[in-house]
Parts: C-alpha cells; structure tokens; sequence
C-alpha cells in the first residue's frame, strides 16, 4: 500500500455561483470543483470533507476541509498548484499535514459565522452579492439584548434541522455579537455546531426584533416551541458568510 | 412635442460580468443594460450618457449617467423603478432631476477612481474580484513619492490614449494618494478627465516602483518620452473602481 497523508486546507469561496458545498449531482457545488480538480492533479479519486455544509449562495473565508492524498506533491506546494487550478470563485489559503486520525468535520470543535446587512436606503450591486439590505434603520441595541437570549446549550429546534431526521437539535452557541460600522451590521456567531439553517433563521428572528416586529423577550417562548414555525424568516443567503472554524 | 426632463442618475456596478460600460454589438455592457431597460420603462428608445467610459472587468460605485425621458414616472421613482428590473450587478444609487444642458460626459469637471492592491502571501476567492493580489510587500513610501510627480497639468500620452486619434492627450491630475489598510493598498487618483487606459497604466508603473523594478525618480522621464512603451505595466481592471464624478 503506497504511503497516503492526510491534508487539512483553508479554503475561500464566493458562494454566489455554487449550489453550496455538498456535492450534488448534476449542479456546481464547491465540494464538487475541489474533488474533480484533486482527482485532476493525483489522478485518482479523493473524498474531500468539509467543517460545514453551507447552504447555497453562501461564502466562506474560512471553511476547512481535510482530505487522504498520496505522494509525491508536497503539502507546501498543494496550496499553489490547487489554486493554479481551480476556478477564481474557490481559493485555498493554507495547507498543512494533520494526523491519520483528523476529520474536517467530526473533529472541528466550533465554527464561527458572520452575517452582514447592508442598512441604509441605497441599493449597492456589489455589496448586494455579501450582504442583506434592509432600507429600515435596524435597533441594534434591542437585536443585542435578543442575542443574548441564544447563548448557551439550548434545543434549537425552532430555528433549524438535524442533518439526520431524529438526530438532536441540541447545539451549544458560545458567543452572539452584533455591532454596527458605518452603513453595516455584523452578527457574529459562534457555535459548537449549526443545525441546517440555523444561522440564518437566527438572523432573520433577531433583525424581526430590531425592526420592531418582535419582542427580544419572544425568543425564550420561540425556543421552548421546538418548532420552525414558531422562529421568524430565514435571512438570505448572500449575507452569511464561515468565517473560521476551530479545532 | 411632449415635454422632457432631463435626469441624472448615480449608478452603482460590479464590472466583472461587463464588457465594459460603453455600448458594443452583442456584448454585454452596462450602457447597454441601463438603455434597454430605460426603453422596457418608458416605450422609447432612451440614449444613456456616462460620465467614464470604464474597461471590461472595472467597477464604479459611483458613475454618473445623464438621459432624457418623457412623463409619467416622477423623478423620485426612477430609481425604485430601474432598480426592479435591471440585473442585480446594476444599481441606482440616486436620480434628480438637472437642467436640459446637464450632460454626464461634458460637463464634469473631476473623475475619482481607486485602485485597490491585495497584498498579502494568501490569495483570496472575494477580494480577488475586486483587486490585484500581488504577494511580494509593495513599499508604500517609495510608491507616494513617485505619485506625487504625476500631479499637475502634463501630457499623460505615455500613460493612455486620447478617445480620439489625434486628441489631447494632456490632463490634470488634482491628487493622487496612496495609503496601506492591513493587506490592501489603495491608490487614489482624481484627475479632471482620464485618457484610456490611464489609471491602470500609472497604478501599473508605480507599482513597479514599490516593487524595486523602477526609481521614482523615472516618473519625469517616462511623462517626457511621451510614449506608451515608455511607461509599466497595466493593472488589471479588476482593481479598479470610479468612485466619484464631480460637476
């Protein structure tokens, strides 16, 4: 058997052109270009596993992924010859040679995700690609206070789906911030793990509260529903954004 | 005869998927964007003016167009309404109304473009759409200075072509700064008009200064020869943005 390493590498993307990570068949997705440009480079088949499966539409700077390769190129180098090779919309930022036994996903202890609004009466087409406009001055003091209310090991049920039908919708979320620079509102949010949808159904409860549609206080009843219905819209996807992933 | 305004509009682009603003046959362009669906609007053949005629794959955040419309849609509408059906890399950012010898192109007075440099080991799959990624660290202090001898009235034939042969080739450049943020460096050039091709053949050419490939001290040199060959490289496009028209 030919010795075979196991690479972790940040990768970036513009999600906008993607059906998101996973593959799937029959549609662009980011998991999809990197495996067949992998496959194109050690001309063999190699499984690429992702930290997170972003949705469609969705960015990354930081999505980790990890993958079995063998000889000979050597790890310093996979950085440059993937980016010779694949389309300006993927970008690997850094490779580096982990132990047999780590798992992008399985072992990625929190993942970090940052949503961006665009506030202000103006349109912008190219800030429209990364961000949710919102023309309506956004209270940001009050989406404060109701994310406050998500942190900490709570059943999230109402605001997303276990990747499995019956897997736990229990998740651990260690920090929610927003702050606001200039014409921007950033919301920072770091979890254990995300259920599918999660971030943006979180995002789109608490931008309900600082329009005013929504008390900060509803976000303890909406959680205790354990229903999706319960939770306010689902944030479009331009606005997110992995930023970092820790393991 | 129907009365007529005469309006301008701020418009907003991401250049990447243009030809270019001005109109060419079956390609796409931004002026060719803006006039049909301005035609979709008001049920006539309506002519766009821009103030700069940006290259394939250059953006503006803050173009100026000028056209002539009959009734009905009142001024304040026109950007609500144009925003509804033109494609999301187009946006208007503001309209007013101007009297009938405003024109976009002849009667500005300053254009403002900024060049943006990611400079940093890590390419990166966002910011490479809208900026040159060069590894190797620029020096931003021997960059000023060879910018610095750009400003003034001079014959910029060895930085650009006039629009037409035989044309002036002079123009005032009223500033040019250049500052570092983190990994970006920012070039900021505002020039009564720009020849074709200017921004990016002088962004190309002091670059080569920050990298230690020409002495600032060139710059008069290369402006004497009046000649293209004369001067460096040319930027790609995709670092640069027309930010301002003034009137």
């Amino acid at each position: 058997m030919r010795p075979v390493r196991n690479v972790k590498t940040i990768i970036e993307y513009d999600g906008t052109d993607f059906f998101g990570f996973q593959k799937q068949p029959s549609v662009r997705t980011v998991q999809g270009e990197l495996e067949s440009t992998l496959e194109g480079l050690f001309g063999e088949r190699v499984q690429v596993i992702g930290a997170g499966r972003t949705d469609a539409g969705v960015h990354a700077t930081g999505q980790v992924i990890s993958f079995r390769v063998p000889g000979p190129i050597p790890t310093d180098n996979i950085c440059t010859v993937l980016n010779d090779r694949l389309p300006c919309d993927v970008r690997a930022r850094r490779c580096e040679d982990v132990p047999e036994s780590f798992h992008a996903r399985r072992s990625a202890k929190a993942r970090t995700y940052v949503y961006t609004v665009l506030n202000r009466a103006e349109p912008s087409a190219i800030l429209g690609r990364y961000t949710w406009h919102i023309t309506e001055p956004l209270d940001v003091e009050s989406i404060a206070a109701a994310a406050a209310q998500f942190v900490g090991t709570k059943d999230f049920a109402s605001f997303g789906m276990a990747e499995r039908a019956g897997g736990s919708t229990v998740r651990h979320i260690v920090g929610f911030t927003i702050h606001r620079q200039r014409e921007a509102v950033f919301f920072k949010i770091k979890a254990n793990a995300f259920l599918r949808g999660m971030a943006r159904a979180i995002v789109g409860t608490v931008v309900e509260v600082g329009q005013g549609r929504r008390r900060a206080a509803e976000i303890a009843e909406i959680l205790a529903a354990r229903d999706r219905q319960a939770g306010g819209v689902t944030a479009p996807p331009q606005g997110l954004c992995l930023t970092k992933v820790e393991y």
